[in-house]
């Protein structure tokens, strides 16, 4: 029986670009593959087009499944479908993963035609605006001009973000989500830790553990565990976890002792065994140099001067990774720019992960406005 | 010219310990050493002794230098001294290195005498509990039957603490600071992540690497470098590092980029030089299971029932390890039980490390309650 309300079975697709790319770093990239996937119809206008920008870990599955019998829905299944929020029978939604990934994009662990070899550690250092302009490239490509919304949460929201600076007559709206308009000193600090244990881990090889045949996994499921900490917060943790012990009594040892150390751990292992190490690298540190206030001299309000979209901002007030307190910062430079904003700050016990989580008043919210969306683009 | 309101020159001293002691874990130690400091004068009817209990990586040597061209003083030097709050020309002040630590008592690193080689993984598990017994067997060789105070900070308040529930004629006050009743799942979490950083590491042996002449420095690192995170406040960290880059330009690639990353890796580098692995996941392990409430079915006011000790419990606004909430739980129960105890709440941008900080309010509030200890001493 199908299940109802769900986008169904769905297939990736690929993009090539064989159009050289040069990115922030200065580095350039002959050719390079985004593969992607696309819920719903677009319209005979291509107005219904919203793009899905992921975070960290995530990629270009973000809705259905690929088999009747596939455990797993895409990352936002809850959100993206027909009759759901983000309406599949109103818009024609993309999901892709980005540059450097480790799903399917070209990323540290593709073959590099150069050498024949897995790129590694030559793959270059790869920044939001670096994928805004890759993910305008792939829009060119599906013939779609401007995006009725780009939506993202956390380092998604900061790629939705960008788009409004960087491209202001491509984005109609953004739904900037559990974001921030650049890092704290504490972000870069557990970034800085979690890379770290992945550049020590002996099994790391300077980047190039392909040839070695070996991951550096020890260091990898360190950096989850401790992402794993940052997305949850205290009182959702105590909540769930609270001091239970696995077997009711202390060990006096360091196997497993409290249950949140083999929620940790097992988060850590399955995610290491999956997710590439350059990628986590990667990923962190365009998290780490994401500020486009900073060629405006610091001043996020001069950065968004040119900024045609209207905005949804979204915090959760248990979120500590990106507060609402950030969030309130980018709305207060949009508000000061004198752009449209909504603002909503949703009561959640779930932390920075919130934002992934199906919960009525926040779904009640995205629902609202990108109703407003369809009606705009009907009109 | 000698240092002003300093105790001045000061040496350790070693208590050996011939009688055996069976641990919480089960496990007894035959013999043991303490090594210890004492600052000031013993007074004749042995009435004004306080001990000093140290935190996760503190040591005996709380106050003073060991020599002329000594660079750092004991880790409390601000504390404690002629006129300082903590003020040995009333009070005898006495620092141990709690057993299982790595600056002279006896703990992992040590020799077995049963095999001649160094503990390390057969070093059994200490809790709080088991060091206010080695506490007080120590007062017993120095004929103190009661303490005028027992202070620490963070695992050190922890020890106060149980101190009042164990001794509790042993104890006149305990100034119990930025400590908690019992970590929170997510205390623990990080403390996991920090001991997998350890016990992953290929140089940890199984706990045994002083055999294997090398120690697992890369972990040990690790878990400094998240520890330190954690002993900071967002704020502060902002305040001092924010997003300062080390060349004013990005340089895309994983050497130092922010100053917060040169800072915190400076420090896991510097600790990873002396302190010891073993000793690391042993206090983490001490904090974990701190939970006096545990064997009085969770309730904190039953297991404060027969305590007589007057409190100080102290906190600061910032402090996100041990936050303000965490100290009025310990407040709230002793009041429930109706025992006498003084709170303050420290306005400070220092986080968990506040409580080390030389800060006037803070200080004047040590001073004035002591000022009261050392009335009551002479009445």
């Amino acid at each position: 029986m199908p299940e109802p309300r769900s986008v169904g079975l769905v297939s990736a697709q690929k993009a090539v670009f064989e159009t050289p790319i040069t990115l922030t770093s200065g580095v350039t990239l002959p050719r390079y593959e985004l593969v992607y996937e696309t819920y719903g119809t677009l319209n005979a206008d291509r107005s219904n087009a919203i793009l899905i920008c992921h975070a960290l870990s995530g990629h270009h599955h973000v809705a259905g499944r690929y088999s009747e019998d596939d455990k797993n829905a895409g990352w936002w299944d809850n959100m993206i479908g027909p009759g759901k929020p983000i309406d599949t029978d109103r818009f024609f939604v993309i999901g892709l993963n980005n540059l450097g990934g480790c799903h399917g994009s070209t990323g540290p662990s593709s073959i590099d035609p150069a050498t024949g070899k897995p790129y590694g550690s030559t793959f270059p250092l790869v920044l939001v605006r670096d994928w805004v302009e890759t993910q305008a490239r792939l829009a060119d490509q599906l013939g779609i001009h401007r995006f009725a919304a780009i939506i993202g949460g956390s380092l998604g929201g900061m790629q939705a973000l960008r788009w409004t600076i960087t491209h202001p007559d491509r984005v109609r709206h953004a739904l900037v989500i559990a974001a921030a308009p650049k890092l704290t000193a504490q972000n870069i600090a557990f970034n800085d830790v979690a890379r770290q244990a992945i550049l020590t881990d002996p099994d790391f090889h300077g980047g190039d553990y392909y040839q070695h045949d070996t991951v550096p996994r020890r260091g990898l499921r360190l950096a989850r565990m401790l992402g794993h900490i940052t997305y949850l917060s205290d009182d959702g943790m105590g909540e769930k976890f609270g001091r239970m012990l696995r077997s009711g009594e202390y060990k006096y040892g360091f196997d497993v002792e409290f249950e949140i150390e083999s929620y940790l751990r097992y988060q850590g292992d399955k995610f290491s065994d999956y997710f590439d190490a350059n990628t986590y690298l990667l990923m962190t540190k365009a998290l780490d140099y994401f500020d486009p206030a900073r060629h405006y001299g610091g001043d996020l309000v001069k950065a968004l001067a040119e900024v045609q979209a209207r905005f949804l901002v979204v915090s959760f007030n248990s979120d500590w990774r990106f507060s609402p307190a950030r969030s309130r910062e980018i709305v207060k430079a949009l508000l000061d720019a004198r752009k449209h904003v909504s603002y909503a700050e949703i009561d959640s016990k779930h932390g920075h992960d919130a934002f992934l989580m199906e919960d009525a008043p926040y779904h009640a919210i995205m629902r609202a406005y990108l109703d407003n969306i369809a009606q705009e683009i009907a009109a």
